[in-house]
């Protein structure tokens, strides 16, 4: 099995003023083709640590995959201290030279000069086209290591990765690995670990639970000599699963609820609108991720503040004042004027206190009332995050209106 | 000056499972200490790779900080292999023992055995104590290095750092390293860099160009005795920067435009609305990650469909028709709309074809209108982006919407 190590240059990760989701995404990719990474390691940009490191790689591994530092400035020398290990030389790549002029002129301008270097390329490698950005990315052999250099900024990286590497790193993967993600909306990690205790110890396929923002997941990996063995070993498992966790379960292997939702929508033909006061368009902007959601999606109403709701939404003055906005009757009523405007199916609401500090009342960080309503009625549901965090509350928000619209679409909804 | 490198132990991060949050956070803090990171390694939970990359590291590095494998189970042994390395015994530490059974009992659970083996620590050693989980963390040191233990997660790693490792390594903190990112928008990475050229080969502060998400920033490092005198070094590169780069400049030290952008209203006692189509909510919900925005934001419209555009905004339907939904004049009346409808003192618009698909007309993909409204006249940009990003498309479109209300506010609007 052939061993791979990831290098990623740049000072700025030093520093940490970047967070290297290259790696991540690196590895887990490589690990789905059954190329084992030993090592991660990350050094500025600079010649002689760069150089080291390359050596001490190269006599542990039998692929060498770097990121960063293909950009246009002097400092900007992954490519220079790679050829130099290799001994290569380079000389003016003329297509890449004319697919940078191209990119800089779709955009209006003028390629500058320092850009020219990017097209400066080694002799025997094979080049990886770069259709998100200037810098082209190469892979080259010598004496059996191979080394792929690829641009850091994760736009240009992950579809350089997918459409170039991949097929140039298939030469080395002779097992496959298959990962499906159980996601989950409304139980914990720890309950949901719980309900499949047993299902957690086996080994091919093996079953790992996760939590994230507000979310528990479970990951079946089965790994085969082929794709049909391996989904041959995960299914039952994923059965076994469906049956243990029900409801909860809103998808395998969507990224994220709003997907389901739009999915959900669709098939049902149905038009969601969205009412929202302290998630102010983050539901709309999620719903709105997903391409092609304009067939469920028509509009939403970002009623932030209290004047606002009564305006547009119709929200009563006096409810507003006595309850105040942060409420179970107007986050109903902020439903039902959506709904009303819109001509929707269904209408979600949410109104609450994000934080960091607490609105003007005695009500806690946190606390948030998100409700759904269609035209005959209105449910609504209590939500106490007991966080300040602020954009954790905002997303846990949305993600609640998004599963009572999966629930309401289910036929489960309680509330 | 003190050279630190990090080491992260984990088989899940070589996995891709997780995303490295440790070394951003460990980077940034030795950064402003003035300890230089020069590597950061991932390893996996494997005793002879962990002790052959301890052998390199004790070379190149003063100082190492180990971060994850000192959890209960059998797989964690980067205390076993480090005290291996340094040939340290390791003997039951009774004060650790009983901080761990409080902190079960804390819970109202009592402590597996499998979580007294946290309490076995090497003699002549610095401890850590863990307010927020089981293992406590711990320096040594021998020959001269120094060798750092801390918990993999981040809620454990976090405030370990800076109650227990920051006092430890003052030792080694002679220096002090001060960064400010000069924030631009509406000029590339490759033309900023051409203003500023000469001023890239500065020694102390130096100046570095970053770009990212369609931004280009400028980061200026400088490093002496106190915080003072790095301050007083980059005063007349910021100054300069300032000059060279004008208008471009939306902060220094902001994280986002639309900080910028709430500070500026906020200033100018003015408050913003939004008629956002292709964007849907992402520009009001950027507006409101920033704390405290309800006194500049009231309200936005997210007009997806072309009938809401009429029917809310009161968008022309014969405009609609004859110059479809992605055009100058539907960005103008959904600001003037929004203008009206909010009662604020300006409106942004976003119309666009955010992508991956075109829409059923002929305009490219990445292209959109972008709208500003006063009560007095309406400017509109055309942006293309040439990309089928979606994500992207959406994100830059919101950048240029904020970036059109900054410009307004500063009297430098075009279009």
């Amino acid at each position: 099995m052939a061993t791979c190590e990831l290098i990623s240059v740049g000072t700025e990760l030093l520093l940490g003023d970047i967070l290297n989701t290259d790696a991540q995404f690196l590895s887990k990719e490589l690990a789905k083709m059954g190329i084992s990474v030993m090592h991660q390691c990350t050094v500025g940009d600079n010649r002689d640590r760069l150089l080291s490191l390359l050596k001490e790689a190269a006599e542990r591994s039998d692929i060498i995959i770097l990121s960063g530092g293909l950009g246009p400035t002097p400092d900007d020398l992954t490519k220079e201290v790679s050829c130099e290990f290799f001994g290569k030389e380079m000389k003016l790549h003329e297509p890449s030279l004319d697919k940078i002029k191209e990119y800089f002129a779709a955009k209006g301008s003028v390629m500058a000069e320092i850009n020219a270097k990017q097209a400066m390329l080694p002799e025997d490698c094979v080049i990886f086209p770069n259709n998100n950005g200037t810098a082209p990315g190469l892979a080259m052999e010598k004496d059996g290591t191979h080394i792929l250099l690829l641009p850091g900024p994760p736009r240009e990286l992950k579809p350089m990765f997918l459409e170039c590497a991949v097929p140039y790193l298939k030469q080395f993967s002779d097992k496959t690995i298959i990962s499906h993600n159980v996601r989950t909306f409304g139980i914990g990690e720890s309950a949901m670990s719980e309900l499949v205790t047993d299902l957690l110890d086996s080994q091919n396929p093996t079953v790992a639970p996760y939590a994230k923002d507000g979310e528990a997941l479970l990951r079946v990996t089965a790994m085969a000599e082929t794709e049909e063995e391996a989904e041959n070993l995960c299914k039952p498992m994923l059965d076994e699963i469906g049956k243990r966790l029900g409801d909860y379960i809103y998808g395998i292997d969507y990224n994220c609820i709003e997907e389901a939702v739009v999915e959900l929508l669709k098939e049902n033909n149905m038009k969601i609108v969205t009412a929202e006061s302290c998630t102010a368009g983050m539901i709309s902007k999620r719903i709105t991720d997903i391409p092609g959601a304009s067939s469920v999606f028509e509009c939403g109403f970002v009623t932030y503040a209290n004047s606002i709701k009564h305006k547009i939404l119709g929200v009563s003055e006096a409810d507003l004042k006595e309850y105040g906005a942060v409420s179970k009757p107007v986050a109903e009523q902020m439903a039902k004027g959506a709904l009303k405007l819109s001509g929707a199916d269904i209408a979600v609401a949410v109104t609450g206190i994000a934080g960091p500090d607490s609105d003007s009342t005695e009500k806690p960080v946190g606390l948030s009332y998100i409700a759904l309503a269609d035209k005959d009625r209105v449910w609504v549901k209590e939500l106490r995050t007991n966080r300040r965090d602020r954009d954790y509350n905002r997303y846990v928000n949305a993600s609640n209106a998004l599963n009572m619209a999966r629930m309401y679409i289910n036929k489960t909804i309680q509330g």
